[in-house]
């Protein structure tokens, strides 16, 4: 179903059972698999590849016990030339996927994001609203990213890292500050970084520490809780 | 597809391409998304949403290997009222959603499991069987909840937090246990917690800690082990 | 839609919206679930259950920055008699599926990978390009299985364990290799296994584990780093 206010480039391939809503653009030579959903609004470019099973522009909702709750009036999702997204996907408004970015199969991406040109979100991971992932980063299989967080340029987070963002878990009334992350900096997998840690240029984290201060840069740091080794 | 023996509301959108099996009964003013599947004999009240490309009602298979055999004659999935579940999930029967519950996106609760209401259930967060879940509980993204365990009322656990039932890791005919998290305790991000532990009330483990004993009441444990510290 | 050039077998059960491709062979007593997508080439034993929502045989994908491209001319998607494949899973080309492998929901399979009879890849486990798990192995829910991984026959890993590959984290141009896991190991839940290390036969690894160094056989391991106990 395309809904006829939806426009559709040239050299197109659209798979089996593809929902296109209302006003949704999409570029020339764009792939679309088998039953994806593409949401109203959502702006596709050119050279596009999404794969099946994947929804495209989700608009968030909530139940009474959440405190944030989302916007409305959500800008609609923007995905640039060049873009790979995979199968089995949910990616909501208001993200901007820029140039060249690589989306895993059953990863999710919630509204108010913005992932750099190039960059590499991996399978099964999960992005939170508010964050700002840099260009040629690498986010590996399965990491998960909180809300309010900042990734520069050049990291590298390896797969199954952890991140929080609220040192009172649910129960102040406090600013969210998740973790920040300098430019080039590497974590290893398994990774647990406390909220508002700031990891410094082209620091490393070894795999399974428990990131609890702040790390300086060109630092490496290992273990629970982490400590500095060189 | 909408089997005639199917009982649907009043007030209800349904997406594209939406199966409704037989003997389901759907109330008012419920949204369905566009592919999504609804097994036989699912229950759905009123002011429901559920997302694009979910499975509801699954029955559980197995494989030769299992020593866990599924049951058999289970009673169907019920999903009370103002439920939001997002997309991608799978949710099994024999699951109880109480009113006001919320599920995220590619998330998945196996059968004879129940969610207490207004219960907050993060992306990506895979329940067992046999697993019950109290009011106001907010289980936050990519957490996996183990079979066999109790969660109070009033319960926080932090992202990317894994459980366990079985400390013979399949070895023996021993009794699984998950653990026992009483009202009001706190689990921090990627925390680690091993079969049949109980954390008391209003308890707080650390974010990376891995907790091997019964936590009291009121206290505050890190680390790997976890120790108390106050 | 079924392609014209499939060959499908007797008393097989299709769901609504299917979409088989060109060249797909399915043998008999085969069930699909609904809106089940089989990408071209693949081929499907007798006894096979596929959950809703699963996509097999994909083609991998990669992105400017990706050093490790995808190989071209894939073999099919094998998956032998009596696998059963749960919802919204993703398996790709060139993966064997062998004899009775169980394969939960939300779970995903790169290009390159066998799965030994009879083993269990849990829900929500995503598998890596290049690496083989033997017979009557069970990886448990969330688990993360790098690429170049070797598992021998009779494994045990719990829930969300973490697995890596590279340990120059994406800096060198080093050869890479996974962890190997020698038969009858066990391995806790949450452990985190870092690069070409060595778990011997009938080894055991406590839950939250840190695995830096190779584990002789029949020793058990625990903390952060990891420390033999016995």
């Amino acid at each position: 179903m395309i809904h006829p206010t939806a426009k559709i480039g040239e050299n197109i391939s659209i798979g089996e059972n593809v929902v296109i809503e209302e006003n949704v653009i999409i570029g020339d030579h764009v792939t679309i698999g088998h039953h994806v959903v593409i949401k109203k609004d959502t702006m596709i470019g050119k050279n596009v590849q999404i794969g099946e099973q994947t929804v495209l522009g989700k608009s968030p909702s909530s139940n009474k016990k959440m405190k944030r709750k989302p916007e409305k009036d959500l800008e609609p999702l923007m995905i640039n030339d060049h873009v790979v997204v995979g199968c089995n996907s949910v990616i909501y408004r208001e993200v901007k996927l820029n140039t060249g970015v690589f989306i895993g199969d059953l990863a999710s991406i919630r509204e108010k994001v913005t992932i750099g040109e190039d960059s590499i979100i991996g399978r099964n991971v999960m992005v939170e609203t508010n964050t700002k992932v840099g260009k040629r980063v690498t986010i590996q299989t399965g990491t998960y990213i909180t809300a309010d967080m900042i990734i520069e340029d050049e990291v590298f987070i390896g797969p199954c890292c952890s991140t929080s963002n609220d040192k009172y878990m649910g129960q102040g009334n406090f600013k969210h500050q998740g973790p920040i992350i300098r430019r080039g900096a590497k974590i290893g997998n398994n990774a647990t970084l406390l909220p508002a840690v700031t990891i410094g240029e082209n620091a490393i984290v070894g795999a399974g520490s428990v990131i609890t201060k702040d790390v300086p840069a060109h630092k490496t740091i290992v273990g629970n809780p982490g400590r500095i080794i060189k």
